[in-house]
Parts: C-alpha cells; sequence; structure tokens
C-alpha cells in the first residue's frame, strides 16, 4: 500500500485504482485520532455529536453492510450485536441505538473497534484488488459513496471532537500549533454577475466520476443579476455587529433566528468568550484570541443573515454560488493541511503601476462552509437512490439551508464545485461562515 | 352603508369607496362572532391560536396604530393599556403581551372590545369619507394593508374557533348545516405543461391594486416540464394511503417528518377520530362522517409529502402551481359561503359524444390551500415595507413552505393568483390539502 | 331558607339542620362569585389553577355522584357528559377531562352550570328535608363530607380568580377595599411549651361531628420542649431577609428550594413587584403598597424554611402547632369577613401598671395558612375512608408539606384545631405564611 | 501498610489507626474498580449516575479541601482545575461543574485521576501518621467525615456503574459470578411489637465513634403497636402482585406514584426484562433469570408504597424499624463480600421436636436498603455541622424518604442501626427493597 497523501487533489485521486482510492481515505480517517487519549473516543457532548468511537465503527458498519454483506461472497458479520449499535438513521438496514445515547456505550472498548475496522479493511481490500478507480459496475458505484460517506464522517470527527473538548473546562488542544495575527484583508469588493438561464448541478465530465444524487439532475436555472463579496466576512467585520448592537436589535432578525437567540442566550458567535477584557475563542489549538482580519466561522444561518441584513447586503442563492464558481480553480485551505482553522484570505498582486488589481474571488473552496439563503430542496427530476442508501440525502430535504465551498476540515479530494452541504438554521458547531451577496 | 355583500367578487370590491372597503371588511368579521357566546370569545387551545377576542382587539388596534395613529388628526388611544394586550408580533411597535398567554385575560369583556371596535370604525369612516378605492396615497396604501391583516384574521378566527371546540369533548358546533354525500370525482388525470421561462409574482394591472410584499418583485424563473393534478386529493383515496400503513413506513416520509408522526402519535389526519368502527372528523358543523369523495384537508406538510411519495408522485413547486393558475378564473368556495368546509369538485361535462372531456383544472381557488415543495424564500430583489408593517412577511423567511390558492376560510375578495401563504411543515389547523404533480 | 349567615360560628353551624347547612354552604359558594364577568369564570392561568366555572361544576358534580347518585332514588343524571368533565381526580368514580385543559372548555356556557347547580339543589332540599344536623348516618356522613369539599374549592375559587386576575396586565380587582396602614406589632416574642407526651387528632367531642380522615386516629406522640412566636413574621420582617441578600445565599435554602429559586428567577414573595422604587403586591383589591407591618403571605415552603434559618429558627412540626393550639378560640380573619387578606395582629393590653402584658400566641387560626416542618404522612392506624372518598386524602401522602390553622380565605365553619392541609413546597398562590419556633 | 482486609467488622475496623481506617478504606474503592476498562470510567448514563472517574477524583478533592487544605501545613493545589471539576454541591466551598456534563469529560485522563489520588494518598498519611482510631480532634473527626464520605460513594460507583452497564445494549458484565436458585424462604410471618416511648438516634457507647448529623441528636419518640415482617419480600412475591395488576390499579397507589408509573410506563421492576417469556434482570454478573425465591431490588418507594397496599400491608416508620433493630448483630451480605446482589435469607432451624422456630427478623442489615414511610425530617433540636460539611445532610431534608439498613454494596464498616439513608421516592438505581409493617 502506499503512504498517505495528503495533498493529493481530486483529480489525482479518482485516477487512483479503488483500492488505493479505499486505503486513502481510510488510513486519513485513522490519522485524525493520532492526537487523542483513549478517553477522548467514548464522550457524546450533545445530541448532534458523535464519539470518535462511534464514528470509527460507524464508517466500518456501512462498508459491511452496503459493500461486504451485498458483494463478498461468504463474508459473514464481524459481531451480531454491531448493526443495531453502529447503523446511524438507514430505516431500512434495521434497528438502531438511539442516537442520543451513542455516549453511554463504554463498550465495545477502542481497541475492539480498531480491531473492527482492521479485520474489514483486509476483507475490503481483498474485494477491491485490480478495479480501476473509474470503473462503472454498480459495486465500484457503492463503494464511490462509502468513501465519500466516510470523508463526511471525517469532517465530523474533527467538528464533533473540537466540540467535545470545548465542553471541557480544561480546554484541552486537539494539537498546538502557532498562530500568529493575520495582516488586514482591506476592503470587501463586489463582483458582479449579469442575468441569464444557466445550467447548474453535477456534470460528470467536468466534476468527475461521482456526485451525491442530490447534486442531480442538472437543470436550468434562471439567476438574476447580482453581486457576490470577493472574500469572506471576517471576525473583525462581525465585531463591529456586535458593538452596534446587532444581537440585541430584532428587526435585523428572522422572527425565528431572534427567539433562538433569546432561548439560547447568545451574545457571541458559538465558541468565543470574553477573557480579561479581549475576545477570546477556543479552536483545536486550544483557546486563542479572536483575529480580527481572520474569516469569521461557526456562525449559524440565522447570524449570518441577520449580519447580512445589517450589512445591507444579502446571503447568496446557492445558484448564485455556483454560477459564481465556475472556471475557478478548487484550491483552499482543507482538512489535508492539518491546520483546522480558517486561514486569513491569501491577497490579490496590485496591478502593474500601483493600482489595485481587478476583485478576485477567494476564499470559494475550504476554510468555512457558506451559508446560501436556499433552503434545502430536490431539484426538478430528483431521484434518490434505491433501496438505503436512498435515505442518505432526500430524506432531509425539509427546514435546512444550502452551504457550499467545503471548510478548513473537507477533505480536498471531497469537495465538487456542484457540492451541497446542509445543516439547519440554528447550527453552529461546523465551520460555517459568511460570504455576502447583493441585488444589483 | 351599505348592506353587507358576501357575494362580491375581488374586481367589484376593489372598486368601492375605500369607506365601503372597510366597513364590508370589518362588518365581515363581526359577522363570523355570530355563533358565538360571551365564553367562546376567552378560550386559547393551544399556542398557535387566539381567543376569537384578541382577534377582534387586536385588528382593531392595528388600525389604531399603523392609521389613526399616523393620519387622524388629533386621535388619542382609546385605552393607554390596549397596545401592550393587543400587538401580535411588531417589534417596532413596542412591548407586547406573551403570546402563549393570550387566553389568560377575562378582561377587557367581549363587550369593552366590541366598543373599542365602534369607537375605532367611527374614526374610520371620518378618516375615509371621499376616498375612491384606487387612491394611491400612503393612506390609501396602508388601509388596503389593514384591509387584508384584517381578512388573515377572519380566517384564522374560523380555524381558531374551529380548534376552541374541537378540543372540548362536547364537540359543539358551530354553526349546524346538513351534510350529503357527495359523487365520486372519478379517477384523478394529470394536465401537462411544457417547460418555459416565465414571469411570476404580483402584476398590478392584472391582479389589481393590491399585493403582499412578499409577492413582489415580479421576476424569471424557469420551470421545467411537469404535469399537475386536475383535481385536490380526496379523504378517500388517504384512507387507502392509511390502509397501506402510510403512518407506519418510514421510507414514505421526509426524516423530520417521522420524527413528528412518532413523536405525536399520528396515526390519522387531524380531526379525524375513529368512531363505531368508522372514520369522522371534527367539521365546525360538529361531528361529521368523513366522505370519502370530498377533499382532504387538514393535513401537515409532512403528511401531503409523504402521500405524495406513495402515489409516486410529488407536491408542486410555488411556481408550476401560479404557471398552471394563469388564465383560470378564482371562483370557489370561500368565506363568505358561509360553509366553513371543503366542498366535492365540480364536474367537467363530457364531450359532445359521450366521450370524457379533456381534463381541467379545477379546485385551484378556494376549498383548501394546497401545500408547494417551495420552502418560503424571498424573491430576488425582494425588499420589505419600511417600519414595522416590515416585519409582515419577510421575518417569517425560514422553515416555512408556501401554499397558494386560499381556503374555504379565505375571504373572497381577499386572494390572488399570486399570493403566497406559509406555514411550518408540521402545521395542521388551517384548512390545508394536497394537489399532486408529476415529472414528465 | 334561612338567609345567609356569615358570621356563623362552627359550633352553631353544625347545630343547623342539614338542609340548612347545606343551603349555607352553597349559598356561600355563589356569594364568592358575584364580583365576576362572564369571562372571568372561563380562565385557567397554570395548571394548578381552576376557572372558576369549574368549581361550580365539579362541586355540584361531587353532590349529584356521591349522594344523590346513591342516596336518591330514581335520580338521573342531569347531563351525560358532566362526570367525564367535571370529575377532578377520583379514579374509581371513572374517567376524567385532563386537569391542564379545564381552561380550554367554553361551554357548557356559565348560564348552564349555574342551572345544573339548581336542579342539583332542589334534589339536595328534598333529599335533606327533615335531617339534623348531628345525624349519623352514612348519608349525613357523606354530605359533611361534600360541605367540607365544597369549602375547600371555597378556597380555591379565592386563590385561584386571584391568580387569573394577577397574570392580567390590567390587574383588575375582585372587590375595592380602602386598606389603611397597620400599625407595628412590636418585636416577636417566644412563648415556651415543656416537653410531654400528648395525645394529638381528631377528638370528636371536642372538634365537633366531623373531621377528614387523614386526622384520625388520635394517638400519642412526644414533644420534645420548644417555644412557639406570638405571632406571624411580617412583610416588614421578610424585607430585611431580602435585603441581606437572603435570596442569593445558598447556605439559608434546602438544596431543593435553592434549585427552585434558581429555575424559577425567585427574587421576591409571589405577587409581589418593585414599582417607582416601591413594593407593591397584588391584591384581591388590586394593587397595593406592602405594609411591613402586615403578616406576609404567598411564601413557598422553601422560603419560609429559609427565612427561619436566617432568624436562627425553624418552622415548627404539626404536633407542636397543635399542641400550642389546646385551649385557644378558634377565633380569627376568616372568609366570611369579605377581606381576602392577611389583616395585622390585634394587639394585647399592656398590664395593669403600664408593663407589657405576658405574650399570648395570636393570630393561629385565620389570616394565613401556617407552614409546618411536619411532611404529610399517615398517622399510626390511619385508614382511608372506604370507595372512592378514600382517594381524598390518602393518596397525597408524599411530597408535601403540613399546614395548620386556615387562612383568610378559609370559611370560619370549616376549620379545626386538627385540620391538616398540605401542598407542595413550592406551592406559592395558597394565602400561606410563616409562625417561627425555636428549640429550648 | 497492612493488606486489605474485606472482612474487618465496624468495631475492629474503628479501633485501626486512623492512618490505616483511611488506607482500608482507599485501597477499597481502588478494589471496585478492578474489573474496568479505559473506556468505562468516563460514561454518566443519567443524571444521577456519575462516572468513575469522577468518584474517585470528588472523593481525593474531598479530603484535599476538608483535611489537607485546612490541616496540612504548606499543602499546594495538586492542580488549580480540579477543585471546580471535582466538587459536587458544596456551595460553600466554591463554584462547581454541572453535574448532568460529568460525562462530558475526557480529561483529565484515568491516569491522572489515579495520579491524583496517589499525591493525596501521601500527604494523608503523612498527616495522619500515628493518630489512634479513636482520638477525638477535630482532625480525627473531619478525617471520619472522609472516611465514611468516600465509602457512600464506593456504594455509588457500583450502582453508577451497573446503570452504565445496564443501558449499553451488550449488557456486559462487572464480574463473572455462578447465580444458583435459592431455596423457598417460605411464608413471610409477623414479629409483634408493643407500644412505649423510646430512645431514638445515635447513641455514641453502642454506635462507634462516629455518626452522621443526620442521626442526633438522640431523642424520645412514642411508638404505637406495631408488626413488623420477619423477612424481605421475594421477587416471587413482587411477580404476584403485577400478575395482580398492580402496575394498572391506580386505587394501590399515591397519586404522585400512579403519575410517576403512567409518565415512564412502568410495568415492572427496574432492570427487569422479559426475555423469551422468561423474566430477566441485569445485575453486576449480566443478565440472569430472575429467583422469585431471592429478595426484590431496585424497587422504587412509589412500588414500595404500592405492593404494601396491595399486600394488606404498609411499609414500616424509621422509629419502628430503629426500635426492632435493637440487640440484633449487625451482620449479613455487604459490599466487601463481592457479591454485589442481594442473597437469598438465611433460614432459622425449626424448633427441637420438629416445630418451627419462633421468627426472628432475619435480612436487617446488607442485602437491600429498606424504605420506610418516614420523609426525610430533622430530629429535634437537629444542628448541622458547621461550615460547609454542613450541606452534607441537613438540605436534603424535603421531598425525600428515609431507607434503613445498608445494602449488599455497602461497606460492613459502613453501616449503623441509626444510619438513615434517604432517596426521592422514584429512585430505582440502588439496591432497595421492602420489609412489610403492618398495625396491630
Amino acid at each position: 500500500m502506499p503512504v498517505l497523501a495528503p495533498s493529493l487533489d481530486r483529480e489525482t485521486f479518482l485516477a487512483l485504482p479503488l483500492a488505493e482510492q479505499y486505503h486513502t481515505v481510510r488510513a486519513f480517517t485513522e490519522h485524525l485520532t493520532e492526537p487523542l487519549t483513549t478517553e477522548d473516543y467514548v464522550v457524546q457532548s450533545m445530541a448532534d455529536v458523535s464519539p470518535t468511537k462511534w464514528h470509527l465503527a460507524h464508517t466500518t458498519w456501512f462498508w459491511e453492510t452496503f459493500v461486504l454483506g451485498e458483494y463478498a461472497d461468504g463474508y459473514a458479520l464481524y459481531d451480531e450485536a454491531y448493526p443495531f449499535l453502529f447503523n446511524s438513521y438507514y430505516v431500512q438496514a434495521g434497528e438502531r441505538h438511539c442516537r442520543a445515547q451513542r455516549g453511554y456505550l463504554s463498550r465495545p472498548t477502542v481497541a475492539e473497534v480498531f480491531a473492527y475496522r482492521a479485520h474489514v479493511d483486509e476483507a475490503m481490500q481483498r474485494l477491491l484488488a485490480g478495479i480501476p478507480g473509474d470503473a462503472d459496475s454498480t459495486l465500484a458505484e457503492v463503494v464511490r459513496v462509502g468513501l465519500n460517506h466516510e470523508q463526511q464522517h471525517q469532517e465530523l470527527m474533527v467538528t464533533d471532537i473540537k466540540h467535545v473538548f470545548s465542553v471541557n473546562p480544561l480546554r484541552p488542544a486537539y494539537r498546538e500549533r502557532s498562530v500568529t495575527p493575520a495582516p488586514d484583508p482591506g476592503p470587501m469588493q463586489w463582483i458582479a454577475f449579469d442575468a441569464g438561464l444557466h445550467e447548474v448541478g453535477y456534470l460528470p465530465e467536468r466534476d468527475g466520476v461521482f456526485s451525491f444524487d442530490n447534486e442531480t439532475p442538472r437543470h436550468r436555472a434562471f439567476v438574476e443579476t447580482f453581486a457576490l463579496a470577493d472574500r469572506l466576512v471576517t471576525c473583525g467585520e462581525f465585531m463591529a455587529f456586535m458593538e452596534d448592537d446587532g444581537y440585541e436589535r430584532a428587526e435585523l432578525w428572522l422572527s425565528e433566528g431572534f427567539a433562538t437567540v433569546q432561548a439560547n442566550e447568545w451574545t457571541e458567535p458559538f465558541y468565543w468568550e470574553q477573557r480579561d477584557g479581549e475576545w477570546q475563542h477556543f479552536t483545536l489549538a486550544g483557546m486563542q484570541p479572536v483575529d480580527p482580519h481572520a474569516p469569521l466561522t461557526h456562525i449559524s444561518y440565522f447570524e449570518a443573515d441577520a449580519f447580512a441584513r445589517w450589512a445591507g447586503a444579502r446571503l447568496p442563492t446557492e445558484f448564485e454560488w455556483e454560477v459564481a464558481s465556475e472556471g475557478l480553480p478548487m484550491t483552499g485551505n482543507f482538512a489535508e493541511d492539518d491546520v483546522l482553522h480558517p486561514m486569513p484570505p491569501e491577497f490579490v498582486a496590485s496591478g502593474g503601476d500601483g493600482a489595485p488589481a481587478a476583485p478576485q474571488l477567494r476564499q470559494l473552496f475550504g476554510d468555512v462552509w457558506e451559508w446560501t439563503r436556499s433552503q434545502y430542496s430536490p431539484y426538478p427530476g430528483y431521484n434518490p437512490l434505491p433501496g438505503a442508501l436512498g435515505e442518505y440525502n432526500g430524506k432531509f430535504m425539509s427546514n435546512q439551508f444550502v452551504l457550499r465551498g467545503g471548510s478548513c476540515a473537507t477533505s480536498r479530494t471531497h469537495i465538487r464545485r456542484t457540492y451541497r452541504n446542509f445543516f439547519p438554521a440554528d447550527a453552529t458547531w461546523q465551520f460555517t461562515g459568511i460570504r455576502l451577496a447583493k441585488d444589483l
């Protein structure tokens, strides 16, 4: 097996034989557990969070259930009790343990879960041997779902362990990291787009061999003229909102948003704390000063929407975002960079004679998931996958908002320009942030 | 003042002098209270429901606050305490009494509330004297908002008192009514529409002098090919869903929908009860047998969505509905008909030589609000009204679904083809129903 | 029928023919409703509160179920639906409507409930004609339970309507009353009692022909030496506790008490409000200044216990209270006095030569129910009544504290020195107050 | 240091030098952790349960705070963060971490907590060197509180880990143990006691050098005649209650008890499960068949009270229990026996000529805590300890019931005949059981 190649881009990755793709993804999952003690694997700090141990076992159950159980002749269940324990929400795949009680399970132990992984990995390697990366068999298709599924859980492992550590009064660091102040990114600039009829959604020849079902079918959408901000909103810009009593002014908020603010007594972004008159926030490198020039993150849809209204702007729709992203390279700060925190924007050099360069869209991929004002709905003609895998996306199409672009905890080989992430409007424990849009 | 004209159509109504429009609407509000005893005005049977007394006073407060207080020189508040008691959710119009506690107020009494109405009506008539119905002053604009606001509360008065009576073990009737079985509407038929770019949203020259801000601006939307059912789903069709274990089969439901079903132990539509082996439901005429040929109502979005999936169809988008409604007359079963229950569909005569006529869209207006799969979002370029009236619509644009077409409790002079009603996906106490759509 | 005789003492009352006792009690119930509008009868302002209409009907149901249904030949139910609506908690008497939803019932109307009362009263008068007050038949026994039951509901009608009015921002008065400042009652004095073995519990030849089952059997209890305060704690004394941060100091409170304080954000007694820098409280005569010399009321057990600890004292046990009450007259401020608020203490004249008189126990009966530190438990050999009436007292013997002495809302003919009232430790909507005790 | 002496009786234990007492208790705490994996130490399976790790650290914090911090010159806090993390409820000892979130802490790790224990143990041994077991210094007094405190947490460690394992679908065993069916204990027999005035409460010359403050002062109580069952209620006797619809019959229950049954859908004792038509229950040796002859355990006060009423009996008062226990040896099945489950009763040999022997009280100590009908109240003249240690007992004197006699998870050197344990009426996760009493 090749060693782990963290800087692999999506195109190169998709060209690897399937067994190597599998190894790469599984190894990266385990790479993410390296900083943890045995105790860290056990804790569930809120209902949305799962213990690391559960993520390790659930992703393995996925391979066992949807791949080995279907395609590997004579494969026998590793442990009869595991399907009940490690099914997440696939109703058609059988009964499952209550989500809110995943933190009540001390057994199986961490060592037992790693043994389970090793057992399944061995069977998977046998099964996948010799299959090219672009095979179009049903097996290959399900394996691609499994790889992308495991990559989604990698992101959750990062955001969940961040939450676990954050509720501990000791505020332990996942991994120490030296942090230096970011340079001033300068004023936000606007990039205008004309109205027009566009094709949106997954395009295999451009986006590679895989997409989730919710990105399909490709279809036409009319997008009116709009402008998009060249960069993400910074912490400093959000501080100005706070200083202007943003959290107290009902007129800036959706009704449900203001009710959420009041019920939860929100007065600052999630993970922020005032210490000795200074704003600090909890990061995977422990408590750190909030850097006014760095991108804002861990922000709910409600906060993003209120901030935008305060700023005289709005959030983009998902199709505005997708149209704007056309032709841009999918580079950015991703999970493989091991930073696990949004980075300051790269700057665009000024023009030749000292004049500022034309504004360019920056930070579109990686760093933070960008909230759109689009509620998560099926595309015209949408069909979920058949069977239990059809529960993957379609059944969540109510009361969620679409996010685009991936985050610092997303794998570089996982993101696509048509990728539709979705979360409820009050979710804050993901690396979510704000890019503004405007009517013209 | 003219006598009440219940069968007035919207066009005729909008041509009346403003004072007569005002009188018509206010009188219809009071017409709806005729069957009530004093005690009936007081009760709030759940948080979503308001006491009749509160509706009577709140609509009056609206006139006092947004019209008399702004435009009637020297108008003095009728009672200093009322703004606090009868503001609903207009944060910018001041503090207000807790919504969930509206049923705790025995005072002011019903008689005092009617006196308040009379006082405000007199001042309003003085203010509006001589203003034509199509005046375009800011006063006239706010009056139109007030009229439409009061009409919305008329609908709520009907659905709220229905709920109040339904939780009373005596199941009292609001108004007795003889009910006869409906004829079989025959199989559902599909009407196809081509793909195309359409203008959607409020068009003054077609839709009359008023719309809510959420119907604007008129803009372009691309709609793919689709088919729409010619009529509403019937109670009998929903019984087949129930007999096919519809409420138990998770794969038919949105995830959140199935969680709602289980948390609330839903096993039949709201207001339905099994009595002596027969399905009955509570209506404003008391308990009645469920008629299999009559349109289904009091259905949540979640149930509508699950039923559609079971039927191999889906719900329409709001633009599909709007495009399909073009050119159809806005006739139907409305509040002024005093039926207050969906009616069986009218039939379309067969063709000349005994052949069935081409299917036509029926029941599009009136009877029941039709759930669309469109989540309630701002139109491109949307701008709420300035000031407190801007809280009317825009602040509810999260986690609600759009409904179209009006119901049997909607005023005939209130509905428009661009009208966007919205409720959360679990709401059932409104007259909501299902029209199916399909991809082609 | 004799006219209402509000100043009747218990002894005289018990000597009346049974039909006159019945009339007296029923008429007093209706006397209490005189200040109410129709709307006031409908409201339930919290789960512990019942609408006035419900009290009127429930007490009537009690007569119908336990007396007329059993003893009046050929008596037919007034309305088949009423037993379900108006049973409170008698499981053995059949199913009943949910307590928390009593305020959802607009029907039967107030007039219908009064007609129900009149119908039952007529049947009762026929049944009771000619039966002497001290009859010892089972009928007479059940009638006495019914009379005492109705008197308990009279007290609840008063405390419940007080709560209903208190949550109304208009703070309406039940009955206007001129209130004058009370004179200073002087320092609290202590009256000592020797240790000894006492008989406690109901003694028919002393306490009259009726008691509840929970006061029996009379039995022996050893009471150690103790001292009892000569008077009730005043509002002014409680203000000193508040000024000394009484509500913030955990060490003064029971653990569960402090949790209750924090969960409910209690910072002053129930019904108190700070207005313009002055303490006011809601009374049945509307908002009034808190009089520092008047007895404190609407205090929970938790507050009473914390105050006592702060004062270096404790609450008495129920047997200390009962022993101390021996030989004292049962005079005081009761419901028939129509004051419905605790009164300042009467003073004891000084001794002949200007020396202060020996302290005497005052305010033991009437004014406020006095919390004891005794948790509500069965007496040795306790036997509840047979059948549904056995549910009256015994089934509440967990997690309640005993109160003694009656209040300003208790009927003078209802109280006994062995009477055991009981409420949960956090209850505040009754007229409850504090008398201190001490170890010696 | 001497080796652990599990069979030590209380008298011998109290004669050991204080340092040996300390070592014995601390070593037994760690003995109880031997069967656990690292993961097992972390989980909190409900709010009442604490993670094993927390118990280990909290008991250590107790020594550090109340002994080392006060009496060991120059002792420095082991870790500044630990007092916040490991204070339980001692308000006067400072702020503390939220109880319900103890399971969210993966750090400090198990190894770090054991290091903390070792550090404190070393300092304690230095401090206690040479102090005799019966020393009467304030240091010795606080050490005795600390030892008894740690012994209470030993019992909680056992009952808490039992709960943690029970919610795991794998139902892991804490320690395997071979279980054989118990012999039939024969019919319950009654032992009568005469009425009389008794002294109750802690008597140092009889009960040894230590008691909790809630057992004092010794005082007089009059106890009427009563009879006590010779043995505990068995599982088989409770099955008869269940078969007689005990859980469905409201008339058998306290009102609050029946509400608890319905809210929690209780239909059998805690930890019981029907498997293949047979009753099994979860024990620390894993799932086991319920043995009808073995003592019943994990029963709430509400169930105990209802069972007694069904059996035509009642629960004893705490003074009846204490009076009955006079002169009986404190032998039984305790934590040091490593069984951790109630054992079948020992039998009393028949009389000389084949006649049954006179009944004798059995199982009074150990096996299960016996619910009494006495609500937990202060004794006359009760004074809590000064300072934070005064929060140990007195602040819980509301809404709890007294239990007597110790259980199979109680240390043999910990129990006294005057010992008052207390739990809320719905608690079931302790080893609680039933002994019946009767009036005569």
